[in-house]
């Protein structure tokens, strides 16, 4: 069989490679057929070039033209649906259904047409005009975005169809697509319909481009190199801060996802009130996906008493008569082995699970871990480690003081929730609680687990270093996702005919939300 | 006379210090009596203590209670004027009048006052419900910003008055400003007043606090510090990029202007119209305030032909004749001396100036350096680095093909200007250049000199690196400045009595606007 061709300049294409590699399916532990290139910097250098022009062309798109794109690219995955499906679990062995047929495959035409609705609007772009001295500004594009997807979503964050491919494209920008190594198969399936799409709504030939892999320092060359204008990365921290040091020398605007332990604090009110509600609510958002969600609760702060052993009982008993998931990977099953293997040295006590196997391929026993409030104080930083899987460690506070001093030691996160009585019981609790937990988290939930991600204007999926390398931005809403891949342009005391239409005086849909003289306005100047 | 005191948790104390240093007055080049600290560790240490303390406090506090203390601080730096533009005289050189009491200073106050006015709004920090999901989203306060004040105005971007200061403080955060080490004494009285009125208005006693200088490795320690919430840079690129590097080590988002060239393109059609106004404007941008703005236009590209000839030759004329101001330091002037030496190794050729001296103190002459498109062309880094003061380089393109070519070298800049026709002879060459400079700058200037920086809703002074760190953010405007020194804090299924006020479903002035449901609107829900 012949290596799978890379897409460049609007061209499937041997690649310049180094040498191949293959995906596996993780059920089977059998490496797949078919052979991907590793490929070269002359690889690298062709997609930036052809980029860099379609960037050039795509700033001259209306939006009209480019939700025409993201639409039709919908509707071919859509059409696709079965053999997208197949392919993913057989690189994911993320279920057929629901998962993926029935969740995960909604949520990616449902994102690609919500980023066309915001292209097509264009108040994401926030004009903003200052009539009596004639200033105005709006996003605009930032040029082309290299998206790394991770391993965990092979369509809702693909790098070639999920929410940095929308959100990228939507702002204007087209995208080089590095595929994440352990779907390829997926990617190259999404790259072909996005390309597709494209050539047919007449989007420039190098909209979408994608690679598979390249050497570790080609990657860290591409993401410092100047004709990129952003980069949306998530995956492991550890390669992630690497080549966030590259970007970052170049002054190249790094949109990372690293990692996250997403704590939840549960109150004895709580509880007292909903012990089964939530011992379910909480087994089910840790196993679902064999505990493989960016937002998965890794870490859970209880108070010292009966009620919480009875409960910590009860999710021991939860997660021993649980299925075990089959993992994303080897790489992941040896990850959370070692990552298990470190909490236990830095003083967890291991309830249940704790060791390989028990499910089909490769596969990590259902894990709690447990340890003290004043264990967990001596050793913060080791025992907030993310264990990427089927794994939480419950921490038991003596004192709700000690509980906020333990949210203070952690680093940031996407999320943090606290469960507590709906009556008041725990308010006082609460209030100390959550104004510490506020500064370290993006999303602060109430009475419910993380792992929902709505798409919603007001979402925020994103966080406080090292949880994502910036804080004010989001990789997960529409509209406010499409402003990471945005420059600021100001127009000041430019000719009216010159301006871009969104900032003429017209309104040019009448629809479009501007900021005139401070107040939001869908009249014309 | 005794070392003067640094600020740290709301008193005036020593420092731990490991030497002292004076300032100078640059129009005489003897230095001033005062003698200034220079920080260790110990001094950083408590000042990042305590400026965590605040920030937790002032977390709590209303916008109103925030414009109250801003506003305060306004009337007060009004009341010491006098003082306040003597000793800024003294220690930068600038003019009295009309520069400190006539710009300046009314510049500092309106900028404090904007931001009061934004604080007490609030919408500044757009709320965003989703009430469907209950999802609501709002910016809030980052946490400590470290401000380091450039050189070049002493009171509007003072790094205890100026426009990092008024943002930072008016997104909520309590600000630790670094004295630029050429006005101490202006800096030090401009943190008195500023925290006389912190005192008056009921802020935490660490709001503002006042180091004035710091060993390189302490400043890299302190950038990095993980209780920094972000840092405001102004100064030069060499220790600028030093400090983000820290900076981005550990994720703290690092605001920096780092340097610019600010390019001015002047077609022939504007040449033919408007001969005369256009070499005035030029002459007296370049030279006011010896040159020494963030955006003085320092590279100028012209067209070939006998016009060109005619207006370089009374640009040279308008240079030879003007008075020669005094730089605000030594430092400056060496540093204009080595820029000037490096463009002429680079190819250009001196039309006028180029020498050390000519005015009252440190001085340099007004300089006019030129070189071929061709010539540029070939070494086009090292002539388009910056030499800050009274500089510019022309650049002669053959061709506006040429010229295009010469603006796509260029590196990231906060402006970028274009002189043409008014009834459309340049419109051809207009659009050609506009398209490639629009990517390249903060803001896109029509008929006019860059350098004056409006203070609107609308503005950009900021752009691509590394004339910014970031190329989506502005450093003045209000509010959108505000918007830097805030995280996106999301509430999921958050208990309504719970949100902050922003958030709860009743509009808490009736007069904020949110974006409820996709609409801006100043509503209840």
């Amino acid at each position: 069989m012949p290596t799978q061709p890379i897409l460049i300049a609007g061209s499937w294409r041997s690649a310049n490679s180094s040498a191949t590699f293959r995906a596996e399916n993780p059920a089977t532990k059998e490496p797949l057929p078919e052979e991907y290139p590793i490929s070269t910097w002359a690889d690298c250098e062709a997609a930036l070039a052809a980029a860099s022009q379609a960037a050039a062309e795509m700033r001259s798109l209306s939006g009209d033209k480019i939700a025409a794109f993201l639409d039709a690219f919908a509707a071919k995955i859509e059409g696709r649906k079965d053999d997208l499906v197949k392919l993913a679990n057989l690189e994911t062995a993320l279920s057929v259904s629901p998962r993926l047929a029935d969740g995960e495959l909604p949520r990616t035409t449902n994102q690609l047409r919500q980023a066309a609705a915001a292209a097509k609007d264009g108040s994401w772009a926030a004009p903003t005009i200052d009539t009596k001295q004639n200033i105005r500004s709006i996003l605009e594009p930032i040029g082309p975005v290299l998206v790394f997807g991770p391993n965990n979503f092979p369509f809702a964050f693909n790098s070639a169809s999920g929410g940095d491919f929308a959100a990228a494209i939507a702002a204007g920008n087209p995208v080089i697509a590095k595929a994440n190594t352990s779907h390829p198969g997926t990617t190259k399936l999404m790259a072909e319909l996005a390309h597709a799409a494209a050539q047919e709504t007449g989007l420039p030939p190098a909209t979408v481009q994608l690679i598979y892999r390249t050497s570790h320092e080609d990657g860290e060359r591409l993401v410092s190199d100047l004709r990129v204008g952003a980069i949306g990365y998530t995956g492991s921290r550890h390669a992630g801060l690497k080549l966030k040091a590259a970007a970052d020398k170049t002054g190249r605007p790094f949109y990372a996802e690293l990692s996250s332990v997403n704590p939840v604090v549960i109150l004895p009110g709580a509880l007292e009130e909903k012990f089964d509600d939530i011992a379910t609510q909480f087994s089910s958002s840790c196993l679902m996906g064999t505990g493989q969600f960016c937002t998965n609760p890794g870490l859970v702060v209880l108070l010292a008493g009966p009620q919480t052993e009875k409960f910590i009982a009860t999710l021991v008993e939860k997660f021993t008569a649980a299925p075990v998931g089959t993992l994303l990977s080897g790489g992941v099953g040896k990850s959370l082995e070692k990552g298990v293997a470190s909490l236990t040295q830095a003083g967890a006590q291991i309830l249940v699970g704790g060791k390989p196997g028990g499910g089909k391929g490769h596969s990590y026993a259902n894990t709690l871990l447990r340890v003290s409030g004043a264990g967990f104080l001596k050793n913060p930083i080791a025992l907030q480690a993310e264990a990427f899987g089927n794994e939480s460690l419950l921490v038991v506070a003596e004192s709700v003081e000690q509980a906020a001093h333990i949210l203070s030691e952690l680093e940031g996160n996407l999320t943090g929730c606290i469960y507590s009585h709906t009556q008041g019981a725990d308010d006082p609790a609460y209030k100390l609680l959550a104004a510490v937990l506020r500064q370290k988290v993006g999303r602060l939930l109430n009475d419910k687990m993380p792992t929902g991600v709505a798409v919603s204007p007001a979402m925020n999926h994103g966080g406080p270093f090292p949880a994502t390398g910036h804080p004010g931005f989001t990789a997960v809403g529409i509209p406010a996702s499409l402003r990471r891949f945005a420059m600021l342009a100001c127009y000041d005391g430019v000719r009216q005919s010159r301006l871009p239409a969104a900032l003429q005086d017209k309104n040019p849909s009448g629809k479009l939300w501007r900021q005139v003289d401070g107040e939001w306005t869908t009249r014309d100047v």
